[in-house]
């Protein structure tokens, strides 16, 4: 896709409508914004087919403010933004229209329903406690244009809560198994079903579980073929991925 | 799916066709066969799409040679068998047609050119011994049906040689990115494209490696979005992974 | 029970017929044999109700025959030795009445059948590469004198292959759950079972494994309650608590 | 236990007094009650024999309002809160009968006094600072209906304390051993005695302890038979596993 | 020492003067003082020869009060508490004659110059912010009757600001090594003294640092003769340990 | 450059003009001066070239006062001050000229433009949330006399952001390149420059970043040659050393 | 310098002497040759200024000496063969020039004394068995033009070893510090030069070591300025970066 | 003692009989003789006051037998190689006078009976296979002049073993406590006696035993006052400390 630039520059120069250092100039750099804190680049929605993401962890509301001022004017709608503080979020609020989850500390701009994506993703946790990074991952995919289903307190020590649900997850075109402690739920549902499962340990749990290293060992180690993990607490990264793959299987008509 | 076997029991019980305890029998237990060493699950396929395999490391060939004679009766071609030794191909060579890879201990009974799924899935590495591994992942996924190309050695240090390769990333269904070391190649794939990058760290390095732990907790930062992460070395679940999700953007005709 | 000792010692003081001197030796240390590379205690099978075990790592064939014929005089049958080497088994048969199981490298001396205690023990394991443990539990419990029922490859990613048992897992009186990679049967079984469940990581596996790391940290975060945990790959100590706890359950009449 | 209610649905639907369809959903589904935040499940006190348990962590106090009133239903006494802040026991205390333990925070719903099983429990310290987590084990015992004895501060480092306590530890039938630090006392009790130990590391300590793993390591690697270890500060757990080995040995009548 | 008692009472049993239930109660239990939280044991000082010390972590001002009034009977002078908060510090200051150091957190109650061995105990460290660990081993060790120098900021970076030392270094009895970061201190004074080096890592710096593991590694893998290490920041037991290794080389009179 | 000081002081032994006790002390011992607190070595900066360096953390602001009035004497400009507090900033900015950066605390007293060697450094960061730490780096090189070129946001995720500033990569003389998360910038910029490339990872990140360890192996195992590292966060090391090797390629004239 | 190339293709379009779709080719790849297992790049030894360099580990005889054979067309002194064992070694000296040294497993073919630097490199060890290393670095320095001193032995539990060669230590433009255990050598060399210093940590050592773990956190954590670090045992990057800093610092002519 | 050297230096250069500058060089200078591959330090015997010790791990017999030769001539009874080889051991065995102890690896040149100092030194262990790693210990301290009790197999699991030798621990000058698993005999001695506890952390066991990781961090946090640790197997540098401190105890006459 970066060779329709590249030929359409060439092309100018041979129609000798471009110098050849403006053309170098044009070829060695995209175009993105300096806002002197973060370089925005509003290519990239076109690269990776999504909508902006901003990260709020460690930025001002006054810094993500600037950010949203430059992305609406070529990204109107469903802005997301994870790890929003409530103090950020009511700056915001007072700014622009948005949408903020408590639990999952996601904030979105504008937020429109949009379903892109025939199939249905599963957000499934193993306790309760796990429910903040699941809600991310959900929103997440849910702003992407995907059909989303939550299976809530799951877990595997009461196996028939999660067997009560065996014809969803048979179904469902991308499941994210959300779990910290042992972080079993990911090997049980990647051998219930067939479809790619997207495991995320999360950092709940005390003791021998150091912050989530307990779950993502497991993770990593599952026996059920099909399973892949992403970072620990990183809801954002499952819902992202989750919707990468879902919209694989063809659009919603 | 299980339903319909359920419904079908229910069905014979509410007919009189079934009493009730044999149909407690059925309902309770999916129909296995014990080898003594390990359960052979034939109705595993169905419910997971895909064809047989065997995990061979810690098997003898005797007990690989039981495996396989059972499977051949209901499965007759492509039985992968992953971690092989030189030793185990042998024997089972005088006794299969089998196909075995040296470099990947892959071996694959009654291998037969299969193409089931439409997209192209690319195995990358960053440099020449991580080609082990990802030959793993190769030849899984193309025993399970895909079509695959291969980018080797194309490490992030000499970024030009992956740069080269643009338009096959920007064009693949899945990315498998094998690398070992500082394991950066998983992220700099996740920026270039806008598909799935399932990342393969490997223990290959030495010293602050730590066998691998290196590039596995660097694929599981990646800034990229759409970036997960299978065991290290694990080839066979990147290939395996990569052929699940390239078979939801539909099958070859 | 040890103030019966120290009651009857200063009863014959105050009789008169022991000098305080001697007593204060007697008091002061228990009788147990000095072979110069290990102290046999012939009182231990007494104070803990159990015939004599040999941890056969790291002694030489002849050091356990020398331990062996010690132990003959007091204990005539069962004597239990872990870890016994091939070759070392190969030796000590030529000299004593020895059953030796290669998998597990266990080795008895004086095998007799024996069953003292009224409950059942399960042991269940994840996988096959899982059995050398799970022997050494279920040796080891037999020779204790408990029935064991052994439900060897009823890993989580198949759920369905240990839902097949869910009559034996209910009536059991301690179950011993052997997993390596991710280690998630000890918590589906805790989940299932209302009886104590002894779980045993194994270092089965490889990567992010680390050498059975994985396993033991997700077993030590079981969500289920009434789990507990020994050291990796410790199968005797899984079958030697087990038969402890099965025996508290009252005695084989 | 299951496969009672298993056959009598079977049975109605051999009678015609149940149609397939509703018949599949009931053996498909166990009953629980969604409360939207986690579900809670009326038929596990039978499956696993104990009273109701609430894990406060995280959980805000009008969540486990809304448990306990769910709970109360079936289950009047002895609900047990673990892991409860004391903002949230004085807004509980409010509206039922708690008895609340500041230091172990355990708090409990219409506490009532309950003896069930014969046999004692013991209940060890190695310091002082190890306390909050054996009450949580202590107060879980005694609210599932066991006899619990205390022994603190009876660490390895003055051995005599220990040793002063030989007849109680003698005829226990099982002991908890909490410790921090270099987690020696559950080796030391271990050999003591020849009932079950189940181990308790505690984050108590400082420097290369590093948050209890010094403990955790050491209980491990315990070179005294019979010793099982449970999860850094798992109070909770070790009292409810010590109840379940004591209830082996037989009720109180 | 023990031996003492065992033979007073063993004689008093031989004199008809104590029955032997009275005497198997002596000679079982050591006397010591429950205080409900602490068990004080008087005899203590005498077998192990030192002044009486209070870990004053984790124990309220109250607990710590009532544990100092119960040694005052038997120990008029230098009572030794480490980790003293000021607050507490304040409390007891109220109630007793309470020597505080700020910096190292050390109260000392009813102060007293104290001169019982004649070598000098050298305290050293790598940097400015080592000194509060390293005021807590010196001053430990001036209550225990030491005479103390003190050489701050030496590190090994400057090596002429320990070279200057020599001679001291030379002299000395025994020498207390605190760094933090790369914790390199302890072996080159283990290279210029032939005297025992008492290493104590602190958690000093940061980043790769991993709160003092950095520097306790390091001091473990000296390469100097003569060096062994205390836990993280354990400047009290750096002291207790000199004061012990001083006094063996004889008193001063 | 010692020994000129030792000839002299020699010189001055053989001329009659010094006694040989003095001489001795005069050989032994480097002049510095003693504030109680840290020794201020008034020879360093003629030993190591630099300017006087005060590392601000764990130290009071009266402290840093006492030893600046000691530097001033005889380094009367741009004293570095290296993690200082905004409190104690306000504190110093009383007393003396200081210039203060609020995002990398680094603070200046007497700052005055200074340029002493002809190349370049460029300082990069992978992200926004690296700034702080590269500002460390960048106004150390600053005031160690040396042209500093920013690269911020040009991480890896995007490598055409990086790839723009080819032409100032290639000219540097030495490369600072600071990132968290997978650090993964070091190995890019490495094998785009043929200069020294000193890497510094960030604690910037969560989960698996484990405060920093995932980009510290990350860039241990860089596969590009000239990359060295320093511990994370050090953002003043790596200015320090850059401008070291800055200088080695000559003066500014 | 990459936009000479550019420049000269765009100029070559506007000439009309290269078509566009030509041109894009030319554009986007770099030359280099394809011999299947591994892409050389005649490019980089102009890019990074250095003779080639062959990484040897895993690498078979055969693929070593199709990869010089290739690089000996351009580049025909001084290859570099890092960790080659002794049996490919002497497959090498069979068909080319090659000098091998044992200890460091160094080859180098055709070498060649070269002196382009004028600046002069010290390679220092701990002790004895870091030896290896250190000659990997300083061959490696040596093949690259630069003037190597070796100091070797010379580790700080015997600082006047070290403090003997302090003119030597002055006068380095740049000095590699390698050293195993407690890796100390770097910080105190740090404190007497002030020039860069490049550490080695090796894996020498044992225990608490844990494969050189100890030094590379001690070589991280140095309180000397104007250190930094490179993998375990990587001698051969530290020589390449040496020779790099060293020919900053202008040309022997 | 130095100052004597430098003293006697600078009264030659006061008298005329010495020229500065060769002054220079014997002040800057110690003694030592260069072989190539390692220094021997004569003086460091007087400096350390022990006899020469060779750490025999990595040298080959040849380069062992060079060092021999030149310690020799002012060494010529009890030169101590540890980890000495069994073939290495021959080789020595035929040109020198060499007792060699399979067990522990130690070999002792021209051994002679020697008692230096007056207190005990009493080396622990707590089983078998710790007596490798106690007989380095031992043997080490006997050639340094010490009586030597050892107590080998009484750990901590079975108490009263320990307990039999409570008059031996009362007596001792200093107990070097050896052992493995989860390492507790060091705090039960320590809590027994009154002397310093030099312990010794072996990597005997298995498991989460992780090499001795488990016993390294238990001595280290060891309750009891007194005790200091060493590396993970190295019995020769605690024998060497307690051998040093016991000499502060003073000499045998």
């Amino acid at each position: 896709m970066e060779s329709q630039h590249m030929l359409s520059v060439l092309k100018q120069v041979q129609d000798g409508t471009l110098d050849i250092h403006t053309a170098y100039e044009k070829l060695k750099i995209s175009p993105f914004e300096d806002l002197g804190y973060a370089k925005i680049d509003h290519h990239r929605k076109i690269r990776q087919g999504t909508p902006e993401v901003i990260y709020g962890a460690g930025k001002t509301a006054g810094q993500m403010e600037g950010i949203i001022r430059s992305l609406l004017s070529h990204c109107p709608k469903n802005i997301l933004i994870t790890r929003l503080s409530e103090e950020s979020a009511s700056y915001l609020a007072e700014r622009f229209s948005l949408t903020y989850d408590k639990l999952s500390h996601i904030g979105i701009i504008n937020r429109t329903e949009l379903l892109t994506a025939s199939g249905t993703i599963i957000v499934a946790t193993g306790g309760t406690s796990d429910i903040p990074v699941a809600e991310e991952a959900a929103l997440t995919a849910e702003v992407l244009g995907n059909k989303v289903e939550r299976l809530y307190d799951v877990g595997v020590s009461g196996i028939h809560r999660l067997l009560s649900h065996i014809d969803s997850i048979s179904t469902a075109t991308v499941i994210v198994a959300v779990a910290g402690m042992e972080g079993a739920l990911a090997s049980v549902i990647g051998g219930l079903s067939d479809c790619p499962v997207i495991a995320v340990p999360t950092s709940v749990g005390y003791g021998a579980n150091f912050q989530g290293l307990s779950a993502l060992l497991s993770m990593l180690n599952s026996c059920a073929s099909g399973v892949s993990v992403v970072n620990i607490d990183n809801g954002f990264g499952a819902g992202y991925l989750a919707s990468m793959i879902n919209h694989i299987g063809g659009n919603e008509e």
